[in-house]
């Protein structure tokens, strides 16, 4: 398999995928892109994906194009490494919550881009300060719910949906303990910066 | 089960999972909240979902929101429904399809809002052109693979994600042949406004 991905330290979409596969443990080949050179970047990109989007997975002759679906694909190909929660409730929970972060937030995702290696202070749009509430509730409604240590339990495709988030916040100086956070929301993002996994995209990028 | 869903003539993100749960067949009641009221539409969506945010499934104890996570969980519940193509690789397809307009074509969507009933000529920014020329291309490109008359074959639920854009193409006079379509993306287009389930929701909109 080869994963197809943008310049590490901006690709919030690629890291998704990329955490699963590192997850499963299956070797394979990463190629990446430059991003932010306009139509060169999706030329780049259209030798591999007709999407000319990253991330794109290839597997033999098929093409598996936005992160969502390329962790769905995984999840139903590598069983065993059990991405999604086995329970049928915090599985739909588990999907409920990636998808938010997948179609939502858009507030903090344009006005705090993913930047690893950077520390900027940023005063917050109203906007973006009531998507981190959300998520600081969320977190903890779910991670209530679950047990934790990740958001459903054991570590899913709903902490790769948010490792990107956690990035966000470290980056911005986001402290959750000013957004309603009672604590558990806070601890939970640091341990999404600590997985092997994140630590090994990090030391990439 | 119960579906919170919006006012019908705009949620586009209702509308998805509503048309998978006709197509199920299985009886659900429907709680409609009317949109853009701020913060007294998010009140009234809380007082069933924790996500303030149409569509929602309550299926017991168990609240799933998102219109991607809902299908998921209904396609799981209902597989003699076959809300996702049977094949891996054209589910592999229809998931990355759906998810495409899960998380994108932003132009579009900010631009051309689905109003049913409404007839209205628009000018296209050029950013939306290039949105309506790749799905013109996408819905091709699939079609082709798959034979029709869906997108993947079979409905599936990338159908269900797609309706509500052919009825923004519908609205502001979208015409596929102006954006590179041989036909067969325009037939679709019309194949998905003349499902019974969508017929069924429009008539209640």
């Amino acid at each position: 398999m080869e994963l197809v991905i943008g310049t590490k330290k901006w690709s919030t979409w690629s890291l998704r995928p990329w955490l699963a596969l590192k997850r499963i443990g299956v070797p394979f080949k990463e190629i990446e892109v430059e991003l932010r050179r306009g139509d060169a970047t999706e030329a780049d990109i259209a030798k591999h994906s007709p999407s000319k989007l990253a991330p794109a997975l290839k597997d033999g002759d098929l093409v598996v194009w936005d992160s969502l679906a390329i962790c769905e694909y995984l999840a139903e190909k590598f069983p065993e490494a059990k991405l999604w929660p086995e329970d049928p409730e915090l599985r739909a929970l588990a999907r409920s919550a990636a998808a938010e972060m997948h179609s939502g937030f858009s507030s903090l995702r344009g006005e705090c881009p993913m930047d690893l290696g950077l520390i900027k202070h940023a005063d917050l749009s109203e906007a973006t300060q009531k998507d981190v509430r959300k998520i600081t509730e969320r977190w903890n409604q779910l991670l209530k719910r679950s047990g934790g240590p990740f958001l459903l339990g054991e570590w899913s495709i709903a902490d790769a949906f948010y490792t990107p988030v956690a990035t966000r916040f470290r980056t911005y100086g986001v402290h959750l303990s000013d957004y309603g956070d009672t604590g558990a929301a806070g601890a939970y993002c640091e341990r999404l910066l600590e997985t092997p996994e994140f630590l090994a995209w990090e030391a990439g990028a």
